[in-house]
C-alpha cells in the first residue's frame, strides 16, 4: 500500500481565492484542511484546519490570551467580515519549514510520520507536477487499522 | 456565544486504555483528537489526531524519513500490534506547554486562537472539575460562518 494507492480526489484552492471562502468551504465540506495550489496548480502550503483559523483571528490575539478575552462578540464578527476582503495569499502564516506533501511510493508509515511531524492531518500526493490527490488522518487511519 | 453554550458531549480516554483500543476510537467515530483524563476524571492530555499517530509510529521513524521509507508493510503491521500491548499513558508525548482546555466563559475568539496556538482541532470545557465537553474545529467555524 502506497501513497498512491491511498490518494483521493481533494478539493483546492488558489493563492487568489477570498479567505473567506476558502473558510467556508473548509466547514462546510467538514475538510482536515485546504491545499493551496499556486498558478501551475502544484501545492504551495497544506493547511491544515487550525491553522486556516489565523486566517481569521487578528495576530495580536492568536499570541495574547488576555486581549482575545476582551474582545466581545460584536467585534469578533468584524473581524470575519475582513476576510471576505483579503485573499488566501494575504492571510498564510510564514512559510512551514515541511510541506506535507509526498511522492506516490511513499509508504503508509512514511505518511504517518509526516503528519505527526507537521502537524497536519492531510497530505498531498504529487508525482512530478501532477497532483494525484490527498490522503487524509482518517483515511490513513482506517487503512492502518483494518487489518 | 461561549464556550459553555458551544460545548457539546465528548467521548474520552483514560491514561490505562490501550493505545489501539484508543486509535481506534478515533478511527470509527472520525474524531479530530482524544480527550485523555486521569483517575479524577479531569483531562490531563487534549490530543490532536495527528498526535495520536505518535502512538502507532516508532520514534526513529517519526525524525527519519529516510527510515521510515526502508521499512515495508510487513514491518509496519508490527509496530502497530504492538500497541495492543501499551496504555496511552505509555505512549503519550511529553507534555505541550499549553493544554487546549478553557473555562466556560471563554469567548469564540479565544477558543478560535487557543486552537491556532496549540493546533488542536479540539479544546475541551472544563469548570472547575466538571467537564461540561468539547468544542471541535467544524463546530467552531459552523458557528463562526453562520452570521
Amino acid at each position: 500500500m502506497r501513497a498512491r494507492d491511498l490518494a483521493a480526489p481533494y478539493p483546492t484552492v488558489g493563492l487568489s481565492t477570498s479567505a473567506l471562502d476558502a473558510a467556508r468551504q473548509l466547514a462546510d465540506a467538514n475538510l482536515p484542511g485546504l491545499i493551496v495550489v499556486d498558478a501551475a496548480g502544484r501545492p504551495s502550503t497544506i493547511l491544515p484546519g487550525t491553522q486556516v483559523l489565523r486566517l481569521a483571528v487578528p495576530k495580536y490575539c492568536q499570541e495574547n490570551v488576555a486581549l482575545a478575552r476582551v474582545i466581545d462578540e460584536a467585534h469578533a464578527d468584524e473581524f470575519l467580515r475582513d476576510l471576505a476582503d483579503r485573499t488566501v495569499a494575504e492571510c498564510l502564516p510564514k512559510p512551514e519549514r515541511e510541506l506535507a506533501i509526498v511522492g506516490p511510493d511513499a509508504t503508509v508509515l512514511e505518511i504517518a510520520a509526516l503528519m505527526a511531524r507537521t502537524r497536519s492531518p492531510l497530505v498531498a500526493v504529487v508525482d512530478g507536477h501532477t497532483t494525484l490527490g490527498a490522503v487524509t488522518l482518517d483515511a490513513l487511519l482506517d487503512r492502518m487499522l483494518a487489518s
